[in-house]
């Protein structure tokens, strides 16, 4: 609700410019947005203290460079997530300034400066090799979104060691994102370690009866360790957004 | 948005009696509902010259009657959907007028007219013997929201002369409900035989790999006949919805 | 039933000219589908009031070129859905009247006037940019149909105020047709909203645990709103036609 | 069981020539296959009435070659399945006189005669043209195994009247082969107008929520017909090779 | 097409009784399945040879007594497969001279004779004890429907010895019906045995991963033997329906 | 690691009482728990804040009366979770100062204090009657572990004007527990509304292709929403729990 | 192979009472069990240094009854598994030197002594006090095949140090069974710690997405130790057998 | 645990150079890594008995000639699986003494001996030609690990003999591994036969309702053959692997 145009609207009929009628008129003509909408509106506004962030799956070069020319022009940071190398190389030689994050598929492009200060860290944690492009890309859009971040990598079960050795380091963040393929039981075993909120995020990673994902998924879902939440298969994006909204608090 | 009561507000800045930043300050409190919903809730009134709906499943005896108490004061006729025999009896206890429709597993009842017209007839076809409490429950529904029915039964593809022999009453509807267990393959036939939109219903009968309605459900969903859509599985009273939305056009 | 052949055998009959076991005979011989089938078939000539429509998918150019030379013969329009751009080029390559609709990967020829006008507006809502090629294969298909169509895109649940702020669109409309992907919500969302029949497609937008479709086809079966049907997972063409059965109602 | 060999044996004792404890030994250490399998290998043998068959996927054109040459040397005929065009174009240059099925994906090379002659005719129905080359599998198989064949092809169940305008054909066949996917559901229609067995072979044809051909697989498990059996999907060659074994009883 | 009718119809035009118009009108307005499905019909009794067959489950005992009176009126023979011992012990109350077969969980009343002669033995095999209600129901199906019958328990392929010592008894039948639950491998072993058609019948035996059939029925229509056809999932009545067709032919 | 004993080790040594090598033997030998895991220790014991829970499905009166007196005399809280109302009665019996929560089959004790008091509110909402038993096990839980709570209810995705009327709570609390069975759609539109996390907890509420809650759950992780995490199906007690570690973050 | 009857014929032969055609004759007709057969049973009869197991599940008090006698007066001991209280009680006061195993659900009878002395110890995990009965299944039938057990309870990897604390045990044992419900990631943890073969089990304790058993089953079939095996869920048994047939080596 | 260095601490304190608080200070942070783990790492260490394997897919040429040439250095003899020809030949072309088994899809360079010998013999068997590059993978890992191998080809069930005919060669084993796709039958029919532990490998070979080796795989996970044990579909290398700790014994 625009306070500004009503607060016109009212002096109006109050000096008698305006009749009731065609005051009656104005308001209940006002467009929907533009009342009961506000509100939400303003809400997302505050949210948009995190930048645009594009999806660059299935977008073509151009259509990509159109999206982040809008953003550039409006002052805002540019994210792009899963990126492939040859777009990302078409999008770069249009705007220099960007950096292209191979492993993570992911394209920023940072002007301004975009430091929300989180209260912590977020921990991002991966299995094993391959779960890495997931991982990172949950680091890359940590960091984008305004949070330090730390990234413990290769320390699947099949090796508690590797993990346990890094207590001190589990010890210091505020939030965890467990990035695991195969079976899938990292994040249980991180929960049970620490007492700050775990996000696991299953990859696609395995063959078989892994069913691209779906083994991790599952057993994810029935963590015996509470305090385990899950996002989607792969959606490291999506647990990152989910840790800054958490580390924001 | 309560247009008189704006006036008001209006008109008492108009003459003064409020200050524009008091009228503004009402304004903006305004409850949500109050403004941008009205439009909603005004759609949603239209649409209740369709009575009001319980469905019973889960719902003990005294809950029910407790809802319908309320329905019937409000001058509005009641169905009861997923109603086990049991509490029906002791629902019809309390509500002697009330009519059981056992094979259904519906009650019903009409104290006002609840006759809105429907454009043409609907037309429910079952597969087998027992698709007949699915195919039943929707016959009941669609009666109780104002529409004409035909009802035909047992007419199964294995045995497609009596579907054929009945080509005439097919050929007398509107919309049709065609409810099919183990392969459902009824409504592409029946589909192929028409030129009237075909509600789909997939019911659990059947056993082994019928998977509780899964079969007929994806039988249904890859129909090759143009112009059928499908409903959850057993979900007679949605079919019936649907095609009364579409007969009341 | 050809009646002009029989009662050439009756006319014969009665001018003695053919004896009545020799008429018998012909009767009795008499090919299957000139006898029973003719109601069927004057069904279906009815229905041609809708033209015939192609299925290019895994179809090449030269038997499209075929079939449509056929038709186009016989003075019919030419609807082909499912065609890629490749052999797009080389039909009109060979019918240059013919227009290629890129995103919704069809092609129509229009010579003749197919204009049954229907008795409301089939409005198609798509949830994301995604889902566009499947909407649009859904309005094409409407608009050849001979139906006046609207075409409300990106109004995911998300962002409802971008739902909500299309009211007045939503409320002209006689039957809907909404397309959505991933978690498939719209048309529950859509259905609370209106009082006609919504026909929804799943789209195998999404990556993950939406499995091409499966979790928006689940969720569509599930919705709470009533009066909502389901068609196959990106079948835009199918919901077309089961609104289109609808809007001639 | 070398009936030669144990003969040896038994006059070696009976001669005197080997000690009863000796043969006793040799007969005890005579190797398993000798003894026991016999009779499973003239079981076998017997049914090589039917000539070897040749499953050519995932095999080069040398590996085909090669094994056709040692049945070809052994005086067999042979049939190659799942052959794509180009291995086939190789294999073709090497036997002349091999004949390439396109559409089946089959190869034959006939030599000798393989005319056992079934005792009735083996019907191939097809539902849609997309399912004509697992039909045609089907019937390039059964022919091979030396038994008449006739094919109705494009009479889905949407379309009854084209299937039963063929009614006299239907009543001429001694086994059924129903080929479909999609729904299904022409098996359990055929099923309900013959008194013959029908072999149920779905395929992979459809899209969506027909999940490369299990939509189908279920419809025809659940058919409402009775005496309806299913092969695996896409198993022309299978349903060919079943329906020889019925026919030849 | 009842001949009579039209002839009387065609004589009457002939003696100039009726006028070309009025017998055409009368032809035109012939009740649909008078005409076009005479034939069915007959193709439908000729079946009837198998007499009537009531499946039990769900139906209370004063339903299958109603039916059964009507059948013995007609002089049926009656079969009632999946019935309980307890609706079962009502239903022999009323009819005396019926048999109970407990473990096949079937009814049988034979008052004529309905001994339509095999050409061969149907032979049921079952690999554990708890597939034997399945295989019995296979059983008494097929002998009520004039087969002669034999039957192997309990030679499942952990114990292969126990099936081989039998091949005198396989070599002797026509058509097998294997039933098998667990991991369903009977039929590929039997396959390989013998070169008469062979129908799978998976049993819901198991517990864990066998999914209640799901593991026997995949691994059926798996086989590695040819000539295997599966049906539903402890459908042991269809099963012998569908080798009567074929031990019929 | 116990120090203590540590320290007199090394304090014998350094008297010269211990030889360098004894020491090191029993160093060596110290077991594994005594040593390495201290640290972890201490981290559970602080999670211990959280006073101990029990799960009671499947445990009878007795064994949770013996494992609640434990608790009960170390001085802590208990929590009983998915307790039947008979086995709660009996517990009741023994503990009179226990109170059960029917609806959301828990059970609490509080003797101390545990209010840990979180930075914000935890609000839990539901989308329809019968999703509030598993909201509800949500909102004891939360309580329990000593956070502020809210509770809307029934708010559905099909009536949304009933979750936007209430803008103003939703404005108001930290960290979101969503809770939703059928379609699962609610945790989206809610996730698009406000700016911090939302918890998705699918229940098992539904039918047919609701299959006990899979449908909720693949919406769910499918959600179009940025910053939705998800729980197993009708883990309300797992959501409360995750939600309870961010808001005391 | 009877030796005494081929001796006696060979005999024959060698005194002449015997024409070698008849003896040749004879042999061939030798029941095909009592020729090839000798080897396998001559197999089997060894393993059955494992006495006979009774699967109990489906099998009524009289039935088991009469089983056990006829191995009890074979001299065998005896074990049944998957026996309900009720049954066992029935049993036991036919049997009184039987001893029933409540938690494990299994009835033992030594009278023999069954020791066959495996080569190291089986060490038998469970994850949670809801895998008791499984493991306890395991622990039973492992003792009763002759081997030396140990039993850790309750060691799941939400709390790692409570397995880490008893690396000795683990250390002294040379097969391992590992017993978890819910997410199944316990064999790959203890797969990580020790060198020797670990068989998983998965079990169905969980609820919502644990699907009874899958998500285990599934994350053991992925899990990211080399060296694990899985078994069917809840196949304590089973396990137990492996493990044996691996420590007997 | 470092004896060395805590062997100077504790002189240090003994020699009066390091008083107890600061002897006390450095253990307690002593890395964990350091001392908690010492005895995992030896249980890893000698493990290691078995030389590195390095898991090539997805791995570039330059990735894994990095690693190997780091194994090579440190003396170990080096196993890639699942190597592709093209990448093979790049590697090859770096170490010359390399050996790739093509059809087995592995790469082994044996500089050192790595013979640790079994106790007996690993027999590797395989059901059809498209079997074998998973055999194969097995039969190079168990070789590589310092087994000796037996490899029984292409002896699938539908043609038991020629499996039956090396009965000799089955007796000659120690452990087994069973490699199957389709049905997935043949772990059942070789656990029947030997009392020896069997490893079953599903493979991803089939087409249709194989689902990629899920059919296989159920079937093996209820195979009715007491100590059959399963590992993930296509798992050549952890059959063996498993094969090997067992055979090490």
């Amino acid at each position: 609700m625009d306070a500004g145009w009503i607060k016109k609207v009212l002096e109006d009929v109050g000096s008698g410019r305006l009749s009731v009628a065609e005051a009656l008129s104005r308001l209940k003509n006002l467009p929907f947005e533009d009342l009961g909408w506000a509100t939400l509106d303003q809400h997302r506004t505050l949210r948009q203290g995190y930048p645009e962030i594009i999806f660059g799956q299935g977008k073509t070069a151009p259509e990509i460079i159109g999206i982040m020319s809008g953003l550039i022009e409006a002052g805002d940071n540019v994210l792009v997530t899963r990126l492939g190398p040859e777009t990302a190389s078409l999008v770069c030689g249009k705007f220099p300034e960007a950096k292209y994050h191979e492993r993570a598929r992911c394209l920023t492009l940072i002007r301004g400066t975009n430091k929300i200060a989180g209260r912590g860290k977020i921990m991002i944690i991966s299995a094993g090799t391959s779960d890495q492009p997931i991982a990172e890309e949950a680091l890359v859009t940590a960091g984008f979104l305004g949070h330090e971040t730390d990234y413990l990598q290769d320390v699947g079960v099949a090796g508690l060691h590797r993990l346990l050795s890094r207590m001190d380091r589990l010890a210091d963040a505020s939030v965890f994102i467990v990035v695991a393929g195969m079976e899938g039981a990292l994040p249980s075993v991180v929960g049970g370690l620490v007492d700050k909120p775990v996000i696991a995020v299953p990859t696609s990673v395995g063959y078989g009866a892994s069913f691209r994902g779906v083994a991790a998924l599952l057993g994810m879902l029935n963590s015996c360790a509470s305090g385990v939440c899950v996002v989607n298969i792969d959606n490291g994006f999506g647990a990152a957004y989910a840790a800054a909204l958490i580390n924001r608090l």
